[in-house]
């Protein structure tokens, strides 16, 4: 091990004084102490998901079998429901947990253009939102004769509330965006965008993909209309783990999603000949549901509840404050260049930082048993999770990567990025 | 335990010169001598599919984390290559695990309609086809300004090539039928059917959910264009595992699905500003892969290969046989009703029984240690899995019916189906 560069000993300090530092017993130990900051790609294993697939796997399915469908058959409301108030700020029976998020999102995104007039045929995104949205959306747009616009955005900075208002009007039906940007980690103003949304007519989903389980979100107090996000970053619910889809229980009745399935049927197994989408929620609801997933999920937020979602932002914040800190003064005169929001407020929970030799340094930084994330381009993003990750985390990863840099040793890594990023 | 009623030894002889016999210790021991012949609706777990959960769960995950994703994110394409040549009979390149078979049938039957000729827009299926079928292809349908033709079919006979043909016409784009109809277990003639299809111009697409991992299926050798399936029956990956779906390779460049997920873009990590789906049958993926669920299909898959398709149809055969002997002789005398086609070779691997009090002899049965799968009007279903089912279990089975009803004991069961089924 290295010595610490960082002549403070806040992290330390920050460390001791941690309420949620208990939390990282709860999860499975790293190996060869690497340290983890990929928790906003994908976060680490909670133990008591493990237990939960466990039971799954060696107890329910196998004792249950057929029979355990009693209680399955509730997990996408149930689970939905838990989530809803656990992190979402949503009422019961507005949530889901189904499909991925891009099928979700298409779910939604379809069924707003649907039900909107005919003079509304306008999808509205920006030009920076994370791949899958801008794509579905544009799918949506080419299937049912709409038209996407994009809202030009800083890639660092994120859309601002002025860009919002300059892109709605009498044509648009729907607005998508992230919460948290992808790339910058740049948090958008949720309650000021969705009234400029809905004063212009038009409905406002919210991607909440890089945002859940980590920033505090309010989708009742924002008046939210639509809502998607996935479970398998903060939320810690595994690789591929299902998504979610909130849809505000006054606009249920009126949306119909494109995908039919019997799951979203009015008294499913009666195997009526005539689609009648339920009532409630569960008519966006399409196939079987993932079993497995879906326990993954429930003890996965369940481990969120305990710690409570304020003080898990509450030390985010402290997190990414503390990084960007020590950035500024270790990793700034090297090359690096502070690629997120600095006002607080307007950023969730990693820090994302230029170099460019990104690519080199984040491969060097995994031999140096430190883990970060790559994107293009030529960013490095740090994620801090605030359940499992110590500032000592932060200090080490920064003190790493300021010796990785400052004696070159990136430079022995191939210069184009490859593989699963 | 009661005493046998049968008076033969039939059942032991044929136990005895069983060749998949000690496959069934390779499946999560029945509790309580509980006689399962549901693997029809959700197989039973095979120990090596926990193993796999298990892996994945407490080693894989936690050790590789992100970099997991190296080798995670091949799985659907992978384990579709396994499925393809394990029991589809279908080439590399042309399967793929994802999603929902609701789902997966939603991208396959809307990009069948796209593609087609204006004049074309009739999608074609049966009256008592599996209702997620019949919803999702009314649903694409309504959106896209097509029609859904219903052939009429018997419930007990499943669809016939007659029927097909004059159901099919210049204005027909698609064609979807159940390969294993799930109430009767009646099985369609694929060549014959596939072939008048397409000689009208249409594409066929198969749903082979009833089919899979039982019957002996040749995609490649009936010229299939699409096909979905489920693999939480035969196939044993567990309640909501993921789905699979095939396109013939000379197929996927005209076909463009619908959900244009992040998953189905070329050079996906570019985070490109375009949508361009891959050339492949990985423009038919949609979001994040459920790794859980793909490792489990995946050594499902390979337990059924190691038994061997041809072997597992083989047995089945003789099951549906032997249980229809015993059902003539024993139960149709006690007011049954066969409600499945007689002739071997249009049935797959269950045999449906149909029974004023069907509800109530199914309910007595589970408390008889023996579970079955009720199906609506009035039917019990009884699956045989050669991998876990003796012929013993057949016959026990048929015992504890015949001392049901005989003795009148499901008259003490509400009359009145609910729950799950």
């Amino acid at each position: 091990m290295m010595e610490r560069m960082s002549t403070d000993d806040a992290a330390t300090k920050l460390d001791a004084a941690d309420p949620l530092a208990a939390f990282a017993e709860r999860f499975h130990p790293m190996h060869d102490d690497v340290i983890y900051l990929d928790g906003n790609s994908l976060g680490r294993p909670p133990l008591d998901v493990q237990a939960a697939v466990d039971n799954l796997t060696h107890r329910e399915w196998p004792h249950d079998l057929i029979r355990g469908w009693d209680r399955w058959i509730n997990l996408p409301g149930d689970v939905g429901d838990l989530l809803a108030r656990t992190v979402l700020g949503a009422r019961p029976g507005e949530t889901l947990v189904a499909d991925s998020t891009s099928v979700n999102l298409y779910k939604l995104a379809a069924a707003a253009l649907a039900a909107a007039p005919a003079e509304r045929r306008v999808l509205v995104t920006d030009d920076d939102n994370f791949p899958t949205d801008r794509y579905i959306l544009q799918g949506i747009a080419e299937a049912a004769g709409g038209r996407l616009r994009l809202i030009h955005t800083d890639i660092d900075a994120g859309v601002t509330v002025d860009a919002v208002a300059d892109a709605v009007g009498p044509d648009t039906a729907l607005v998508c965006l992230s919460h948290v940007a992808y790339r910058s980690g740049a948090l958008a103003d949720m309650a000021a965008v969705t009234d400029i949304v809905q004063r212009a007519g038009a409905l406002m989903l919210w991607d909440l993909c890089h945002s859940v389980g980590v920033v505090d979100v309010d989708l009742t107090g924002c008046n939210v209309d639509l809502a998607v996000g996935c479970s398998y970053k903060y939320l810690n619910a595994g690789p591929g783990a299902p998504a979610f889809l909130y849809v505000r229980s006054d606009l249920q009745e009126r949306l119909r999603q494109p995908i039919w399935g019997w799951f979203s049927q009015t008294d499913q197994f009666a195997m009526d000949a005539e689609y009648r989408p339920q009532a409630g929620i569960g008519r966006f609801a399409v196939g079987t549901p993932p079993v497995m997933g879906l326990v993954a999920v429930e003890a996965a937020v369940r481990l969120i509840g305990e710690a409570g979602i304020d003080a898990i932002r509450d030390k985010s914040r402290l997190m990414v404050h503390h990084a960007t800190r020590l950035a500024e003064r270790h990793l700034v005169p090297l090359g690096f260049e502070l690629a997120s929001p600095l006002d607080p407020q307007r950023r969730g929970g990693h820090l994302t930082l230029r170099h460019e030799r990104a690519w080199q340094i984040s491969q060097a930084m995994r031999d140096a048993a430190v883990i970060p994330d790559y994107r293009e381009p030529q960013r490095i993003r740090l994620g801090f999770a605030p359940l499992y990750n110590s500032y000592a985390d932060i200090e080490t990863a920064v003190d790493r990567m300021v010796d990785i840099v400052a004696r070159g040793r990136h430079l022995d890594y191939p210069a184009e990025a490859t593989g699963v990023t």
